[in-house]
């Protein structure tokens, strides 16, 4: 049974202003809260369906046996889930990347999918340190952390002003997709280095695009306008670790 | 103004039963709508805005002026959008691909933002042919349209019974993604082929699995258990064009 007052700390913890008061948020999903329970997060609570809590080992955390009518009431953001775990956010601190190191910047990514994924994605190709302008999506949001499938466990993010971060990086590369770069089929990313991804409409804004010291470009062999911004990512991640394996 | 007829008619759009049943659908945004109206579709109507409406050139279709508050009373799917069409689908021929060509075949993709990007993605790399299993999201659903940003005007779909489709190609092969198959990275990728995408959680079927002649796999460099989809097809498309420039 869950208390009418965790119900109620549940729901209010799918808006940003109620995270930041608590320090909490939520993770859905039987997969994701098994992520959870593996990592280094501090979980306040995990409720699920007494088959799902029977199959974990989650010593010295508290568990709530809930039916599923419950967790739907919960307003989550998925449908037919078996549980939801409310963990503790980790302090907003500095990278501190080393020279070698590969750092993706996101300069306003503002679609809670679009950032999931790209964390996602980062983490299969180990890239495990992110900086995000002040605007891009809550890492927190109950649909960002659905959507890293399980790497918001992995991937740190950091979220500070990208035109006063990236002068600080010892790495002398930073990288941003332009129309008009090298073929970032053969571009030398042996020496690491910060990678910019720009807003989704807007692309890489003024200040920071005169940080870039290596301006690069996705081949298009066909007629689309832009590629989406996750895409994007993906496609230049590839890149880097197949020209620096 | 726009009648009480073609108000209601617009809203039905949104559910596929509909869509089939008159063989329209809608399609939003300003951008959006130039795309169409620079396409081979046949438009049955273009609702903006005046300003909107004074900067397009549209001889012989139906425009109406309406207002903002109108349009978002449409229940489309952006909001603060200058325009929306009413188009006729295409009948749902069957590909005629030649040897060379590569052709993206989807099993299953359930998601119609996972669709719309790949759509937008085939689009970017040239590819502008795709099978669908009849599961597939709904090509004409107007989240996918959306998320094509116009791709849909120069991408051809079909939707067929993969297992049935995929051995009467030309092409000796079909690729198709695994975690035990040849690295993306050195396949060689020059006599074209289908290009096999899994659903979003299962993966490729059991079915079309068996059809599949070359498997490959995308290198993992960190933790993530799998990529979205989307991100799979777009770092197999970069693959595949790098391989064959």
């Amino acid at each position: 049974m869950l208390s009418k007052a965790k119900i109620k700390l549940i729901r209010s913890l799918q808006i940003k202003k109620y995270r930041q008061q608590e320090q909490l948020f939520v993770v859905e999903g039987a997969k994701s809260v098994v992520e959870l329970l593996n990592s280094d997060f501090t979980i306040d609570l995990i409720a699920g369906t007494g088959e799902y809590l029977s199959s974990l080992s989650a010593p010295g955390v508290m568990l709530a046996e809930v039916g599923k009518n419950e967790l739907e009431s919960l307003g989550l953001f998925q449908s037919n889930e078996s549980a939801v775990a409310v963990a503790r956010m980790k302090p907003n601190d500095a990278l501190k990347p080393e020279a070698g190191d590969f750092v993706l910047a996101l300069d306003d990514i503002r679609d809670p999918g679009n950032l999931g994924t790209i964390v996602r994605t980062a983490d299969w190709y180990g890239i495990t340190q992110i900086v995000a302008s002040p605007e891009t999506a809550d890492f927190y949001n109950s649909k960002v952390i659905t959507a890293t499938m399980g790497s918001f466990t992995r991937v740190k993010i950091y979220y500070a002003n990208l035109e006063e971060f990236l002068p600080r990086l010892p790495s002398r590369h930073v990288y941003g997709a332009f129309l008009e770069g090298q073929d970032v089929h053969t571009v030398d990313f042996n020496e690491g280095g910060m990678i910019v991804i720009g807003n989704e409409a807007r692309g890489i804004s003024e200040g920071v695009g005169r940080l870039i010291t290596d301006r690069i470009t996705i081949p298009r062999f066909g007629h689309a306008e832009s590629l989406n911004a996750a895409i994007a990512t993906a496609v230049i991640c590839d890149n880097v670790r197949r020209r620096s394996r």
